[in-house]
């Protein structure tokens, strides 16, 4: 089963406006910005009690944010949730017949291994599973 | 400032094969379901660590729900964060600039004093902002 929700991640044309309008409506500073090469975004996240925001502008060719931004304009991307063991939540999502975006868990923004579910066999909703890398125990190096 | 998500509502167009997905999805049973006759939604909540996923299906005329099915097809529908004083935050909301959906606070689901931010000043994300009724302290009844 899946624990808190982590972040939700919001998807934004422009980060440097996004920051000062979710600073001014959340009444909270974002505590980090940083780009996830990997994924061709630049994010913001800001903590809002025991869970964050995070904002993700696009900064490459063909990046996932850019192309939903395109498509939906500018909103909610996905949901993340907190899990302590994500191979093991990934093998019980395959075993209920979800079927997952990698096979293997990945390097997310914030020291995270990440999941996503594919949004076609969850409604719509892009969930991502979320376990911190200082939790990590079941992954080889 | 907000506190925690509180929930994240997630608009679906028929409420019991979304709590037979959403419970194998999240590998949790949602732990209660109401119908919230002002707004014309039958509503049903998850419990992930400290924070709930509500399903929303619209159940009448002119519900908010079912509209944004039309026009945007099921998934996340709205973020709420918990805050301690909902007139202090709404009060602190207007004087940074945000239009308010409602000038008062009114009652939701799961026992809540609740208020939505206009998604037209929030780059088209809508915020909700929930008070518990227990902790309630400034409003006259």
């Amino acid at each position: 089963m899946v624990g808190k929700i982590e972040h939700i991640g919001i998807a934004v044309k422009d980060l440097e406006s996004a920051n000062a309008l979710y600073t001014r409506l959340l009444g909270i500073s974002p505590y980090k910005q940083e780009i996830v090469e990997s994924e061709g975004v630049h994010t913001s996240f800001f903590m809002a009690g025991v869970n964050k925001i995070e904002l993700l502008q696009g900064i490459n060719e063909g990046n996932a944010i850019s192309s939903f931004i395109e498509k939906r304009g500018e909103g909610i991307h996905h949901i993340a949730f907190h899990v302590e063991d994500i191979e093991a939540e990934m093998a019980r999502l395959k075993a209920e017949g979800f079927r997952l975006i990698h096979e293997k868990p990945k390097r997310g923004a914030d020291n995270k291994l990440i999941c996503f579910v594919h949004p076609k066999d969850s409604q719509g909703v892009l969930i991502e599973l979320c376990q911190d890398i200082n939790e990590e125990k079941n992954i080889k190096k």
